[in-house]
């Protein structure tokens, strides 16, 4: 029997510490803020913008959201981040992705200023990253690295197998594991015998967005296993992960929903707090 | 018996090329150039300097060193930096590192035009390698990829082992790797029994520092081996290798010297020629 990881309960405790420090900054400085710009109506980004106003509140955090036009132009989309950029009662700018075809997103998040990227994903920021200087990290591999965490699981020295390879998760949380000094492997779609390299994994990573994917056969027992998977069957929530069939084999394991997918939003209110002690020069 | 792939006959192959590309462009717009700022009077900068100097001559292609005093401000470095970023006859700006203690290499090399970062260190290019947009990379893992493709080896679908995590060789070798398709293992110092990882490598690239680290025990039979290494010992060089225990189990080898080192200059001086491209609105 596994212990299972909830995302939604570390984040229960993290939002907890947070809003008392967002209390605390409030009163003594001002209140941290995030700004969110949404382009267009898609309904999903609409419901995700929805969340991240939702967790900010939660945690005593103002938020803003400039919900603009889906035709908006490149111009007025750039006048608005830079008049964000140089307000300095805003903390974090997140640009909701994605972006309707018209608008270039490099160009788009290129123009957010690095001390406001909470969600990481500015080349410049990407660049600190990777070049391992101070910066934002992007947000659900700081989630993943928090719930390890949680686990009081042992990353040093151990082999963790990442499965996919995106910008926004596999590839970051790679780099994440390798810094904690583990041998990292990254898999991926042309990766032969994927069986063969996941059962090596002390921990497992899975971000494929392969609804159930990953069986009993794929981990080793004992493995430590994290599914960032967030896949729609039947109308239910399910992982990359066969929770049933791996739970039983392995030590460590995180369910879909209530797992990474919390985690995500807290790492973003994590960030914008601590853009804000930047701003407000607050050492911790 | 392995195919010992010489990067020092590769490069005479591809800068043959590029001297004659120079010398059609330089007859129809202007000459290519690469400006190279040394500061202080360390022998191995010195001499670095001067190789790339060399390596820019051999093809047509002008080179400008400016050679500044140990005791240079920073103000006057990025001054200087800023004028060669506003030259339009400067195609290549290279800022030989390490710099003296008293300036900050990150705040210097941020400095220089992303247009004009042929040496792809800066954080805004690293950025833009990590997060898969067009811009410069990194040398000597160009001139790996290189000296892979000029013997033939397959690369999608294998697994290859990056040993040495640097930011200027480990990391982005494995990035370029994972983008061909490999599955690619990360280890490094704090790897547990480094041999049983190498063993299962198709393909092997070292850059560790250690002379002669990698022994026969280290390498599967018909693997393809890259020894980034560049050791000094009793006088002569080698690599993290042991060249003479693990050419005759593999497929493919480089040797040291003759191996990778010439292809870091070679790659140099094709980041210059397409930074000279861009400029000059030269599609390929």
């Amino acid at each position: 029997m596994a212990r299972i990881i909830y995302g939604s309960e570390l984040s229960v405790k993290l939002k907890s510490d947070m809003a008392h420090q967002v209390e605390q900054y409030t009163r003594i400085h001002r209140q941290p803020k995030l700004a969110v710009v949404l382009v267009g109506d898609d309904p999903a980004s609409m419901s995700y913008v929805k969340g991240k106003e939702k967790a900010c509140d939660a945690i005593g955090m103002a938020s803003k959201t400039y919900h603009l036009d889906g035709s908006t132009t490149l111009d007025t989309l750039l006048t608005l981040i830079d008049g964000l950029n140089h307000d300095h009662t805003v903390d974090g700018i997140l640009v909701q992705l994605p972006l309707p075809d018209h608008l270039d997103e490099q160009q788009v998040l290129s123009k957010i200023d690095p001390s406001k990227d909470v969600d990481g994903l500015t080349p410049i920021s990407m660049g600190r990253f990777f070049a391992n200087q101070p910066g934002f990290k992007p947000c659900t591999p700081l989630g993943i690295m928090a719930l390890l965490k949680e686990a009081n699981v042992t990353i040093e020295g151990k082999h963790a197998v990442v499965v996919g390879r995106s910008q926004l998760v596999g590839n970051p949380i790679a780099q994440l594991l390798l810094r904690a000094n583990a041998t990292v492997t990254m898999c991926h779609s042309r990766t032969v015998d994927l069986e063969e390299v996941t059962k090596t994994a002390d921990i497992l990573i899975v971000a494929i967005g392969k609804p159930r994917y990953i069986g009993a056969n794929h981990v080793k027992d004992g493995a430590v296993v994290i599914d960032v998977g967030v896949n729609r069957v039947d109308g239910k929530l399910c992982g990359d992960v066969d929770f049933d069939m791996v739970e039983p084999k392995v030590s460590v394991i995180t369910p879909v929903p209530k797992g990474v997918g919390p985690m995500t939003i807290t790492m973003l209110l994590s960030n914008t707090l601590q853009a804000y002690r930047l701003h407000e020069g607050i050492d911790v």
